[in-house]
């Protein structure tokens, strides 16, 4: 049973944490997309908010007023059941709605839900509410990375603000946790809230294998581009290869070579690389290939998530071997919210984990995220198994 | 002889028109850029200080400090001779310097200029200030111009500000000048400033041919439309068949049908066409097949330069039949200013005339300006010629 | 043990049916590359021969002379280790070396491989060649399929032989195999041939669920068709949906509807479509789509082979839900045929089972053929499971 | 008037050539197409076939019958007028008809052609027959300049033949004709064959102008290669440097640097560079930035033909500064053949001349061919002017 209070506390805190991390941004930031992948920050903040407006406000609200009709159309993502939206890649080509209103947006909305939800106590409503929670939540943590994207990408090198630490050290040696054969099982299973990915909890067979219980760090990265492991074909996919050789890939992501030192971008500018902290910023190619060079490999996300319990994890997105598919017995929500997951259950590869950017209630050891082999903006890192 | 005080005046005006146009804009107008022709309006403001800077103060300017260096390498638009620059393509990704920088930016350099210039009477220099003058104003037709882009590219179609008649009638009736065969003096003759491209004043040889007093209007064009203009491929160019095809052209740019009615975007807003007015936002395919459809054509260069003293023109860029090509004894200019014009003769049209954009003291009866055919988003119309 | 002269026989009769399969072809036939998933079928020839060459002539045969050196460069596929080669998209830009040349090429090899092992008994050699005599059997199956795409592309629709019978029907009625829960073994086991990616033998936990014994027809496919299942978004992935809607895809390939009737391109020519024969020319995202019309869903690669010896399989390859994804403990071969199958391990789906193109010996049920999931010029089908 | 008898002759005899340009090819020769430019050798032969079926057979041969009426869709090259066509880049992907078959198709319309002729004297008919043969000779030159691209785009640098010299030298040494001021007339003026882009009879200005009486050599090219010329931006079009930039261009087509010396791809295979001859497969854009680096410029089209009777010319078809613009009066032909020039007189330049490609018979002062800027596989040259 959810409770009313608690949750319209929890919307309530959600809400004013997005905008908490766009505060530090001028008006020109929230409007640029220098990649498809990456949304302008205002688009963020508009489609949070479509999504309360779209799924409670519009079907439950009482006189429930549309604040502005062309938003549906603007701050749409992907939910082809309600009506057409501007195609992703178009995002940083609107000036309009200004920041401003998209603010005015997000207060007219906030109220009407906080009004609606005072004198509503449907379940189904609440569990709808609930995932636009965390549907904000997940937006947070690319909110964050995009800035970093769009900043990062700057010639100026902007800084952001000093409230992150991206690059936290591991401060413990390496160890090799041995994992024993048999059958385990996976998924979510508590009443708490967890997306329908994780659902359909069962159980796999695992053989032995011996998972890390440290991240790789810039160190070790270093050592495999001065071991030429960007120049090494035997230790790519070929898509992976041919990526490597199309983009020009001779680092991870922001990485900058001055005067023969490592640099990186990070949201206080430019810096020299921390040689003991955890490496990010890499694509599942990469990660890849590094654990080929040290004859070793990536866990599946069942080794991952029958050994987390072992090891810290929660300052990088942990790329595994495994493919994003369906649980056995996966069933997708009816209607939009359907939408959510299961169609992009082909050609992309599973993180575990969770990452500095990761807002606060938003990571379990069940959840799956996912992004194609080739993606390097999230704050994505690696953890070996030898097997 | 260049008189240093009307320039400065010349200048102080010019800079200060740039601010002008800007000032009905919301600070995200500034920033985006929907097609690769199109830049930010905040680029074109800081290109243009730049130019300043670049070739003058940088080079002349007794104790000049530099504004900011990495901002050569963002608002240098093509000049290679003058180092690196951001690709065409990756201007609307910039947020950053933002808007009240590149406001600094300006006051800086315009003040710069000022006490420059307050003491030096060099005639060299004074020439160059003068093209930069003109180059501003150059930039102040593309600033409208991309604006109007950007707000009609804009699902939200918003309204710009209510100073430009962008659809001026002429309420005269379509007559024909008979133009005689013989010999025909071409390109700029007199001290005033032009463009090297009107350089190398020439005879040319023309054969009798009767010119419209008349630019052609929305209703002629409404005709060709309904007379599937756009669909008989026999009116069309090669490739401007496969770019009616592949972009699936069925009107001028801005023109929405609703309900039966044609509707167009203007900087108001959304309006009914005016039928009465001259067409404009096409390109020169659409143009010649207009012609073609006619049983006209349109005028070479050289044609519309004999006759313009015998009709009004103004509120339209022309497209000619004339592929932009050096005239004779064409000479470039040495250096960085060498790239203004002759590289860019090859593959791309002339228009005459000027237009309901073009700021005042920038057109004259020689002036080229020149477009890739299939571009549409500046002010072109069309007068068609019989022979 | 393998024994010498019972796989030189195997070589001899494999290399023969290469030649087999193009003898109905006319010379214009070897050479073309519509698409670049398909390879000219002279190139299947000469790469087949050439991987004999490279692996086993160049490094083992006493004296061997070279057939041509540039050879290496033109019929080398992929092994990044043994030198340059022509870019996939170019082997149909190639008219030499002839046909007839390559016809040389293969009796010279073919001849050179013979006196070599009549004399060889070496144990790892023969297991080069073992491994040579199966690539060739791959080959020979895309050979057919590239063949029915050249001449399925053709607006001609050429008949090319009447040697096939592609489309046999299941002639028993549906049943579903309830499969019970538990651990089942996967992978190859016994002491014969097999590749790389089918070993590591190992154990996975099954959950219960029911397999058809039938393949998916064309009748259901029409069903399929008329039920709007092409314009029906909520059934496809994002990226299907995608590919559906910028190909235009309506229909498998080769599908063609000809005054309202179904017809499709066959090696025997156009013909209408045989609606009790299996579907096939499909790409993965159009049997999940189908799949998930049908409230059903695809099998796993475990699935399917914990299932397979209840039901009969071997007219198409069966898309399975699985990514092609290395078993636990997989190790890749050292050196250039290390590459052969573990570098595309990523955005691929597996296939299992065999199809009406598959050479004899060529099939077995541990098999793992892969694919990415837009394809469909292989004979691929699909079987349902329900959960 | 036409004369009947030996306009068949000449018929006869341009059937014949174009199957002797053939003669020395393998069959797998006439069917690949490396570049959309290049046109696979059958499709010539069966397009120049297609257009005497087409326009003469179709609709005025009594009772002819259509060879194939699938062929009309495979051989159209663009004529819309005409019903649907397979893709220009399509060309090479057909391996069928076959060139047997297409030799068959020769033999059958040529004495379909004959039979109506040799009863049939009407003038207009004989006129198109007349289009017909100019057509196919028009196409005899790019069948062999498609053919060297065939083969020398091919690793193996087959031999074609050795009836063509490429090369042949010009002995004389440089001198400069001056050509005064004044009008001189351009265009074709007497009864004999032209094309509709040559009418138009007219007067033009030109002014004092010297044009060399030699072609620019290999040797003048190799200078501005070790002079920098293709890295120094300043002699560029924007568009040129692009283009450079883009495709890596460092030399002119089909030349390779081996050991320090430059050879080049000919119709007997490769060789060193003939120093003293005419450069060659040089486009539109290096043929500019090279004069520009010898501080001349191109002729335009009029300054060529007007002093062409002062030097010798033939052997390369000479670049000029003139866009493909159609001549005063020009008028396009009613129908079908209205498409064979005017369709392109935009975004091309003009070339003069001929090359040693051109058949005999098919060259005259006055002729316009007309090409892309960036287009370098026929033979192209360069002769300089100073004015």
């Amino acid at each position: 049973m959810i409770l009313t209070d608690s949750l319209l506390d929890f919307f309530v805190e959600t809400r004013k944490h997005s905008e908490d991390i766009c505060s530090p941004l001028e008006i020109e930031d929230y409007v640029v997309q220098p990649i498809v992948d990456v949304s302008p920050p205002k688009w963020h903040l508009g489609h949070t908010t479509w999504f309360f407006e779209e799924f409670i406000l519009r079907r439950h609200g009482k006189d429930y007023q549309v604040f502005n009709e062309d938003f549906s159309f603007v701050f749409n993502s992907y939910y082809e059941t309600v009506g057409k939206r501007v195609v992703r890649s178009d995002r940083g080509n609107l000036s309009r709605p200004s920041v401003q209103k998209v603010y005015e947006y997000r207060s007219y909305v906030t109220d009407a839900i906080r009004r609606l939800f005072e004198e509503n106590q449907d379940q189904e409503l609440l569990a709808v509410l609930e995932i636009g929670i965390h549907h904000e939540k997940q937006h947070q943590e690319l909110l964050l990375t995009d800035i970093k994207y769009i900043l990062g990408n700057n010639p100026l090198l902007p800084n952001y603000s000093d409230r992150y630490d991206e690059y936290p050290v591991e401060s413990h040696s390496e160890d090799w946790i041995a994992m024993e054969e048999g059958i385990y099982e996976i998924g979510h299973r508590s009443t708490d809230f967890c997306y329908d990915n994780e659902l359909g909890h069962h159980k796999v067979y695992l053989h032995p294998y011996r998972i890390s219980n440290k991240l790789a760090t810039n160190h070790d990265f270093i050592d495999f581009i001065e071991a030429d492991g960007y120049r090494r074909f035997d230790l790519w996919h070929a898509e992976g290869w041919d990526w490597v050789q199309q983009q020009g890939i001779t680092s991870p992501l922001y990485w900058h070579q001055i005067e023969g030192e490592w640099h990186y971008y990070t949201l206080q500018g430019l810096t020299t690389v921390r040689s003991a902290a955890p490496v990010t910023h890499i694509s599942y190619f990469e990660a890849f290939a590094f654990a080929q060079w040290k004859g070793c490999r990536l866990p599946t996300e069942f080794e991952w998530e029958a050994a987390q319990q072992y090891f810290n994890w929660g300052s990088r997105w942990e790329w595994t071997e495994s493919a994003y598919l369906p649980y056995p017995n996966y069933r997708k929500a009816d209607g939009a919210l359907g939408e959510y997951n299961g169609k992009f259950m082909v050609n992309q590869k599973v993180l575990r984990g969770s990452s500095v950017a990761t807002p606060i209630k938003h990571s379990r050891p069940t959840y799956r995220n996912f992004f194609q082999p080739n993606l390097r903006w999230q704050f994505t890192g690696l953890r070996l198994v030898q097997s």
